[in-house]
């Protein structure tokens, strides 16, 4: 064979076996004041009736990457494209699958509850679990992992940025930021380091409207279209 | 099909259809004052006679998971193992590779250049390029993607680690690691920050033996084995 494309044209696909290879993602929300994850029972063999992560295979026909693969399937389950999305790792190995060698691409994301609520309470088979139930539930494969990953991951950003503005409504207060960071970091943060990183990040605009929490009425703020997410170099619960 | 041991009995991996898979590795050292990764020229098709990263297919009755195949190839090209992996990102898409639908799991090294100079320059279709002559060289599929991604990686946890110890022999001066963090970085650092960091992380004893530069003689270090690598909260240019 002296040229790639006699190379390509005798290329047998079925000569190189690859592992089982499958894209799952990790979806967080939260709710009633509690950080959640969406699982989703499993139907079929393998570990049929357990709860997993929503994921699946690559469909390779319609699929342009593992992002889209993760993307697909969420939004099968939640109605709605989750307003984050970013790659987490991948995990191997002969024995987390009982059909063989296997591999995951994991995601991990966030989500309004409010945003895909009637969709899943409907029409999904898939269920938002607080992150202190989980106990409860037998998990697939090894998802329990996954999660245990992807929470340090959302914890680690946190310190760092104002990744938790994801799992809010498109129009929110500044209570409802503090709120739901300090559901996320499992403690209390100083309010006035969350408003100069809310100010400094330059990711927000007033809506002009405002929310009544008890006596007062509290600004609406929402996210500006196309300005992406603003890295911070102090850790908001210890500089 | 009622029990999941019939449902394996009768499962048939070819009816899932894989993505192509393969493990890459981005593996970095330094030497001459210059910031060089690995790249191996491609002896087959596809892309025969392009420099690519070291890496291949997963080994499924060898491996035991991606890091398992990306420390056996590294192996293979340098003769030793690095002396720090972590994981990348997954790359992934339908025209990364002329074979059809791919994966690659890439990792991300790095290594003192003397512990493998000798396997390198003797047996190994290997070759360290410094970053700024990979203009010069015609890479194999998406890896200078991967590359930038890693090399990305790599100055960003210098900035917040003591990371390009894992590039130093195994002893080492404070104005050797000064060196090779300003080399990553590509920009001079405080002494003094530096200096203070090392003491501060506990990752490092003297060894009692000594080193002459210029006039004066500078202190040996180790890393203290079993020790973990300590990630700060301050950036090291900008805090």
């Amino acid at each position: 064979m002296n040229t790639e494309a006699d190379y390509l044209n005798q290329y047998d696909a079925s000569r190189f076996p690859s592992p089982l290879v499958t894209v799952d993602s990790v979806l967080f929300t939260l709710h009633q004041q509690e950080l959640c994850v969406l699982l989703v029972e499993r139907a079929n063999h393998p570990q049929k009736g357990y709860w997993g992560l929503p994921g699946g295979f690559i469909d390779m026909a319609r699929d342009d990457s593992t992002r889209a693969t993760a993307m697909r399937k969420l939004t099968e389950k939640t109605g709605v494209s989750p307003s984050w999305l970013e790659q987490l790792d991948t995990f191997s190995g002969p024995d987390r699958d009982p059909r063989g060698w296997s591999l995951t691409v994991t995601w991990f994301a966030l989500i309004a509850w409010a945003d895909c609520e009637p969709h899943i309470a409907s029409v999904s088979d898939a269920r938002w679990v607080p992150i202190a139930r989980l106990v409860d539930y037998s998990l697939a494969f090894d998802h329990q992992k996954i999660i245990t990953a992807a929470l340090h991951r959302l914890r680690q950003k946190t310190m760092y940025s104002l990744l938790p503005v994801y799992c809010l409504p498109e129009t929110f207060t500044h209570g409802q930021l503090q709120e739901a960071t300090e559901v996320i970091l499992g403690q209390s943060i100083q309010r006035k380091s969350l408003i100069r990183r809310f100010e400094a990040s330059g990711m927000f605009e007033e809506t002009g409207e405002s929310m009544a929490t008890g006596t007062r009425k509290a600004r609406l703020w929402r996210r500006k279209p196309g300005v992406d997410i603003h890295l911070f170099s102090r850790n908001l619960l210890t500089d």
